[in-house]
């Protein structure tokens, strides 16, 4: 560390607190922004500090977005009975690259995790009941990650709606599409068999 | 790049523009930035602007400083008569790792490249010539990279020190430590060959 004047070494350690990022990507990172030019190096450094600022959540969905409500929450062209419920902003960045689905949203926000002390009134849940006396909703998704945590955190939900007399669903778990069945383990492949579809 | 509000497509363009950061590390790295606490993001924000802001080049041998002088030529401990040459501030980076060398250093940034219209005159050979009027320099290590420019700026260099009476070495160029016959080039090979040391 003493090779680096205090300025890299302080640029190199916030970087190398970024997901992925590793001691030598941070390096090279820093590096290269020392060799930017000054306006790109402002851009990006005011990107940062922008998007913290001008981002907030959703007040219907709990999504990213920079006015009160999401584009997806405000488009009138969608699927307003449907639901899925998603664990954060970017599962939804992943279900709208697939183009499939054109119902509504709803962002936990995280999951139920007794270990992290995250209980249910640690979620937007209490967002997500309000929705249902607001809107007539016929189909809730749940497409919460096929972990521990979110297998609970889906179960817990969907007792939670049902009674309401809304159809609660599961996204499916299986083989993804182009995987090999060998590399895929015990628990996966049961699934996959017990939810078989006739052809 | 619907889905995302205008300061996160933003954040996204802006972390793209970084060197091994594909599309989809930049939204990851949106996301986390998000996330994050405000102070955090502002720290990685100043980091950037300080760091562009206080650093620059070293009045002697060009090394990145946030001071008129770099460490390492401030150090009185270093031995003055040696100046290892190399391409960019991360060159002297890599070199101070290995712990051997206790020499002074000299960066050039870039090489002589005709392709990309750089010419001596675009490196800091000039103030290198300056360094041998104040100092006693015995040896130069020509430590430029093996490519086809860094061998053209390593002669060109050579050429223009050598009547100065001063040592001229070229670092060695042969199979790197633990690596593997098989897998290196001809050019390579050959030069390992031919500088071969008595065992």
């Amino acid at each position: 560390m003493d090779y680096y004047a205090l300025p890299i070494a302080n640029l190199i350690e916030q970087f190398s607190k970024l997901p992925g990022i590793g001691r030598k990507s941070a390096q090279r990172l820093a590096f290269f922004v020392l060799e930017m030019d000054r306006e790109e190096a402002i851009r990006l450094s005011q990107a940062i500090i922008e998007a913290k600022d001008k981002i907030k959540f959703c007040n219907v969905c709990g999504n990213f977005t920079d006015s009160d409500k999401c584009t997806i929450c405000k488009d009138n062209t969608r699927d307003r009975k449907t639901i899925c419920i998603v664990e954060g902003p970017r599962d939804v960045v992943a279900m709208e690259r697939t183009r499939e689905y054109k119902g509504l949203y709803h962002v936990l926000h995280g999951t139920i995790s007794p270990m992290d002390n995250i209980g249910p009134s640690d979620l937007n849940i209490k967002g997500l009941l309000e929705r249902f006396k607001e809107e007539e909703i016929k189909e809730v998704i749940l497409a919460t990650n096929p972990t521990v945590e979110g297998e609970a955190t889906a179960l817990y939900i969907s007792k939670l709606i049902k009674p309401l007399g809304v159809k609660v669903t599961r996204i499916a778990h299986g083989i993804p599409v182009g995987g090999d069945l060998e590399y895929f383990d015990e628990v996966t492949l049961a699934k996959a068999m017990y939810n078989r579809t006739e052809m």
